[in-house]
């Protein structure tokens, strides 16, 4: 069966939208206004607005050949909303603005809108917004999240103290790795395009690659057992990079234990047979979009029985710099070697 | 002279948005938390939130052969914020996220970030987020605007009634022809390179294409003499365009006199040296952003002395349909050939 292929400009630009948005239904009673006016109109009861942007860009943030549109959709929602619940709020509402060039049918857009309602759906956040234009080349998209938090409940990255404890949740490097297997076997594709992928048993870091979550349930988990984080944020550009953040906006040093990183069975294996570092990966890999936090050590006994937080280090005084102590015994000055789009 | 040229590399992207966001002053109360964590966090006492975000692309939305950035930088808050006041409401906020490719020099982008300021200045607005991307090719500038609005007191487009006046700000069709004249002059340039430019007495319909205004004078206007617009929009897209939003969304006619739309004597001036109708560059020009509303006709007496404000029809039954009367006593159908940026 053939696919159907719909030109966008068969329909327009307000054709478009409409046919975009047409199922939308709105899921927060914060949503006075949604999509079809200048802009929409959000009423926070009382409660702060918090806000997120972030721009994705095809060929530097994504490659199509690899990444279904539905799920490059349901992406671009997630990482917003990751920032968002990184301030431990609640993600409310979601502007979606996308440029694309005329390779783009309605039914690839279409497919790429599927995946951000069901991000919406499954976040409990509603669409009130965008833009859609053309593009001279491949696909931009720009998403901003807007949350909701208590008065002066937010958590920024400043306010770590020293003797804090350094948690994370979930494992690391797993994205980073489902990357490097994906844009292994696009060369092998583009070599012998007759080869059949090699992707058994890799289901786990290609779904962390391509399929993100974001932590909503470490956000309720924190809130119903009453720990207030001292700093927190999400883990975007590897955990060395977020880590460093940390410090320096929180005027600390740091140390943290090799040991006590979380890596995934299936990211140690898959590491292996790369030859690549599993801790390298966790530290610089990217894109697992788990929340780092810092508390205080009486909290400890809170989270000890929850094996979706891993305990991996401790906030110091600024004079012991950022260092990381490997399984090996020896210690190593933590550099921010964070996934950097500049030095690609 | 030579112009100072500094790497984007130089800076990577953690040290390119401290560089770009170094002098930022926050101008709102609201503005709780601004640039530097995973969101911002803003605090509208009791108002409701009101957002807008759109995408302009470069070689779609602009050419650099002929915007400076800094104007450019200016113009891309400023669309936004037009979208904020055609609702009524006063914008605070912006985030504004930019993807650029490696010919862009750290000197352009902070050219650029000096009208993002300029403007920001200018409006009261603070910059609260952002991201920074390389991009394939060309610039891409996804800013989104946040503004706040007593409740329930926004102003939507689908709540004009029949009988309503139809007014709009300052003067239509300028900034198309602006655009006409510079593109005109850049295939003059580009067919002969040593040809100076015939700008000369051009500066309005220029100025109007490179650095448009939001009408925030009028909004305060309307506040000040107690009128509230029974629908609001404002205009990018051309009059008819606008208007035809208006009608479908509120479910009506409308009828319009071609004499009543106001038209700078400048752009009536060029228009006829191009061999085009002033008219249908107001009606289809698009980038006026001036504000087009609806008000109660008992309303007039209040407007009647405002210079700044035409009455050009009025809400019709939607029988009636939606059409404009010439000069010359004919009677056309309205259509939408509003700027599209799919059909150019």
């Amino acid at each position: 069966m053939e696919q159907e292929r719909t030109e966008i400009n068969d329909l327009g630009e307000f054709g478009l939208i409409d046919f975009l948005t047409r199922n939308i239904e709105i899921q927060n009673a914060s949503t006075v206004l949604g999509v079809g006016d200048d802009a929409a109109v959000i009423d926070h009861f009382g409660k702060q607005t918090v806000i997120s942007t972030d721009m994705l860009v095809e060929g530097i943030h994504f490659d199509l050949m690899y990444v279904p549109m539905k799920h490059l959709g349901y992406k671009s929602v997630v990482v917003n909303l990751s920032d968002i619940y990184a301030m431990g709020a609640t993600p409310t509402q979601i502007t979606m603005s996308i440029a694309f060039s005329n390779r783009f049918s309605v039914e690839a857009l279409n497919e790429f809108y599927e995946g951000v309602y069901a991000a919406c759906e499954k976040y409990g956040v509603d669409l009130i917004g965008g833009d859609t234009s053309n593009s001279q080349k491949g696909l931009v998209i720009s998403v901003t999240a807007i949350g909701e938090v208590t008065p002066d409940q937010f958590i920024k990255r400043s306010t770590a103290q020293k003797g804090d404890l350094i948690c994370v949740s979930g494992d690391l490097g797993a994205a980073y790795l489902g990357l490097t297997l994906l844009e292994r076997e696009k060369r092998i594709y583009l070599d012998s395009p007759t080869v059949a992928p090699d992707l058994e048993n890799q289901t786990y870091i290609i779904g962390r690659q391509l399929k993100p979550e974001a932590r909503k349930d470490i956000i309720e988990f924190l809130q119903e057992n009453d720990i207030k984080p001292t700093s927190m944020m999400d883990v975007s550009d590897g955990l060395s990079s977020e880590i460093l953040h940390i410090a320096k906006q929180s005027n600390l040093g740091v140390v943290i234990y090799e040991e006590k990183i979380p890596i995934a069975q299936e990211s140690k294996e898959i590491a292996l047979k790369f030859g690549l570092d599993p801790t390298a990966a966790a530290l610089s890999g990217g894109e697992d979009y788990e929340l780092l936090f810092t508390m205080k050590q009486e909290d400890y006994d809170k989270i000890v029985l929850n094996e979706q937080i891993s305990v991996i280090g401790y906030m110091a005084d600024i004079s012991e710099g950022a260092h990381i102590l490997t399984k090996g015994g020896n210690k190593f000055k933590l550099v921010s070697q964070g996934w950097n789009a500049f030095q690609q």
